[in-house]
């Protein structure tokens, strides 16, 4: 009964998407509204999250080498002008301040919506020589972009995330240092969140305000679009040409260093509610859960029930990351409030069981049921969520191999994208009057050109004219 | 010689106390000025320690059962307006959003300069019941204060903090809550930074924009000045009743929240420059050092001693943070540039070492070199580590016990705060007139009245009224 009422309240995700997602954010607690206009609030649960997301992803950046600096938050609006694809990209979602406690600002100030401009500028002042280089700067930090319409975790006004920052000495250098952040990226995903990408280049239109090259993973949600997760950005040495970033090479001439940005947000977190959540709730996981193993004893009144809990706690803590519900709310009702908040495996202790020198152990992701020694808790519940891990991984890899259809003319691209969500691979002459026209007819865009390219047909799904390179295309978050 | 090239451009500290500070912010990289008036860049040196402190107090705060969260950098005018004595206080220093993309907005928005007003509106909504209570938040952020003057880490306009907020069913909790997180700061400044402190309450007149009482941790500069590195609130039902936090109350009646907030910032760090070091630049204490030893191979091209510095590295990465530096400088070069980035021990090795089996390790807080065996680093390093560390505290205390004065009448009182910097011990009637005449004359504020009080006369040192409490008075940053 307690379970039927707790989960009532939730949208199924087959009847409406759009309002089951909000449904798991709000009942699940990651997020709030805040009285700030497309502004969230991260909660407890949501910035439990966030933080692992963090660790998972600095230890790796800094792994390779890279150190943590704080820009400030505002950018005077000369600075931000600089560069001039890139100040006309970012300035119509701009929050500006204009004055500074009762006095008018002599020049307006841009809240970050991103931090080219702050980078560029002090490398300009602390790089001199190659033998300052590379400069491997990263920052968390969160952002602002002023947004018509916003979902929490996918499209907000404010947002948290790292930005990624490097100058090298040479075009090269800084090539591979974008795709090698954009591999760290891929391989966080499909390691810590479950989930499998894409890797591919954006089309021009496609690219960020400034860049010479974007590239991207695109992972595939429950409902079949596309969601861009990462991107890494390769500047050539446009932002060093604008920012005056100079240094001394080997042969001691002045030149200009070569750039690259990075970036992954909290729309991850949205990421992980549609890849793996469900009509129960929120689905974590185990490598990215705040709380891997609920412990949630049955008749916990019982002689010995609580302690033997309590005793499973101690054991595993060393293991993984376990909490006890010793609350007085029914059994029941812990089960489904446990599974709403993605706990990714409960386990249940009753005197019954107790008896038996056992616990039963129940997965959040198929609601298996099964009995696991007392004995070696140790031993069977780390490889127990190892195991969640993986099915969750192979589950969402599956769904996107299912999802992933093949064009190559257009009438079968055009019913393929209208009635199959999914990633659309077809062929493309490289003419944007095509990404435009597709675009305007079905609302779908090209998430990437894959790195691993496939000949399908000679000639562009659009146009008939002779193909440059395959797309996969698709309607995205 | 390249040692003394190296370091001429540092202020001595005893010539020039502000030059010094600057000039070690600056040479030892720790912060940058930014292109944005009265904001720094925290560099990758300020950016560790300053993780490293996060670090230190998120998992204290974490063990005390605190949750963290991100509340938006924005805050709606009318929301700010809420509180009266808060925004009066806020007002005059908080940066104004009024414009968002090409459209100007109907309400301004203020840049976050502390966030009571944010937490106690989602406070509002997500309190109903005593069950709900108590909620123990907090978040990592950085703040603006529309500054006149700044200096790094002391005074910017931008500042990075952490904010805790938390909301209880009784006032005596609330009180208890208090004081429990600023015993965590003094604990941690004496633990990780080596900082003695001074624990006590504000005077109304110093105490927090909407508190009932405010406490701080007070410490000794080693100019004599104080700095206030942290500080705890205790707002009583203030902020419940001005945005209607209000949950039932096992009697089932409805009923406002007592609430606190407590904060530590960036300033800390410019506690530890002020404490610790000295002439030869920066001086961290090994537990907030983000490098703890620096291996310094002496002729490294000889055969062996690269390798045995490596051997030392990997041995030793285990039990502290290790670092070699295997740089074409010159070894007097490179001892100087360590010292100046603070870096607590440094291990020196060359052909003739190798031979005896030995290292040489140098403090960095006093100079003393003593040979250590190779066979047993593991036991020694981390015991030298623990020994700096004690060493530097017990200096700092030292000192502030040295400059601890007690003055009884206004005459001694007068000499002492005018020629002797430190901390003046005096007795004070209460009135806030005798603070503004000792501030009128004197510069100096009421620091803090201690939590240890001593009767030291009968009557305030300023009026000659009866003496209600014990103050320390000072000069402050």
């Amino acid at each position: 009964m307690a379970k039927e009422k707790y989960v009532e309240s939730i949208t199924s995700r087959d009847v409406d998407f759009a309002q089951w997602y909000t449904d798991v954010v709000r009942k699940a607690e990651m997020a709030d509204y805040s009285s700030v206009r497309g502004c969230m609030i991260l909660r407890p649960l949501g910035c439990a999250i966030w933080e692992n997301i963090q660790k998972g992803l600095d230890q790796r950046f800094k792994a390779l080498g890279h150190e943590n600096v704080c820009m400030p938050m505002f950018i005077p609006e000369s600075l931000l002008d600089k560069e001039a694809e890139h100040v006309e990209g970012f300035a119509p979602e701009v929050a500006w301040v204009t004055m500074g406690g009762t006095e008018q600002l002599q020049e307006r100030l841009a809240v970050r919506p991103t931090s080219e401009a702050l980078f560029s500028d002090h490398y300009a002042k602390i790089v001199q020589s190659y033998r300052d280089l590379p400069k491997l700067y990263n920052q968390w930090v969160s952002v602002v972009r002023w947004e018509k319409t916003t979902r929490p975790f996918l499209r907000t006004t404010e947002f948290w995330w790292q930005e990624g920052h490097t100058v090298h000495e040479t075009a090269e250098e800084a090539r591979q240092e974008t795709l090698r952040m954009l591999d760290t990226y891929a391989e966080f995903c499909r390691t810590e969140l479950a989930i499998p990408v894409v890797k591919g280049r954006k089309t021009d239109k496609e690219k960020f305000a400034g860049a010479e090259a974007t590239y991207t993973i695109e992972a595939m949600m429950h409902d079949g679009k596309s969601l861009q997760a990462a991107t890494s950005h390769y500047f050539g040495d446009g932002f060093a040409r604008a920012f005056g970033i100079q240094f001394s090479n080997r042969e001691n001439k002045l030149q200009y260093v070569y750039q690259t940005s990075w970036g992954a947000s909290t729309r991850l977190i949205g990421a992980l509610i549609m890849v793996h959540s469900d009509d129960n709730g929120l689905l974590l996981p185990p490598h990215i859960a705040p709380t891997q193993v609920m412990v949630v004893p049955v008749a916990q009144h019982k002689p010995g029930v609580l302690e033997a809990c309590q005793e499973i706690v101690d054991k595993l803590a060393v293991v993984c990351r376990i909490k006890m519900d010793a609350s007085d709310k029914m059994p029941g009702w812990k089960f489904s409030e446990h599974e709403m908040h993605g706990i990714p495996l409960r386990l249940e202790l009753g005197p019954k069981d107790l008896a038996n020198g056992q616990a039963i152990a129940v997965r959040r992701d198929t609601g298996e049921k099964q009995p696991v020694s007392l004995d070696d808790l140790v031993g069977t519940i780390p490889e127990l969520l190892e195991q969640i891990q993986k099915d969750l991984y192979d589950r969402a890899w599956q769904l996107m191999q299912e999802r992933t259809y093949t064009a190559t003319d257009w009438d079968s691209f055009s019913s393929i994208i209208q009635e199959k969500p999914g990633f659309v691979k077809a062929m493309w002459c490289g003419d944007q009057a095509c990404e435009d026209k597709i675009k305007e007819s079905f609302a779908a865009t090209a998430r990437c050109m894959p790195f691993e390219q496939e000949h399908l047909a000679d000639t562009c799904v659009c146009c008939g004219k002779p193909a440059k390179s395959m797309v996969i295309w698709g309607k995205a978050y």
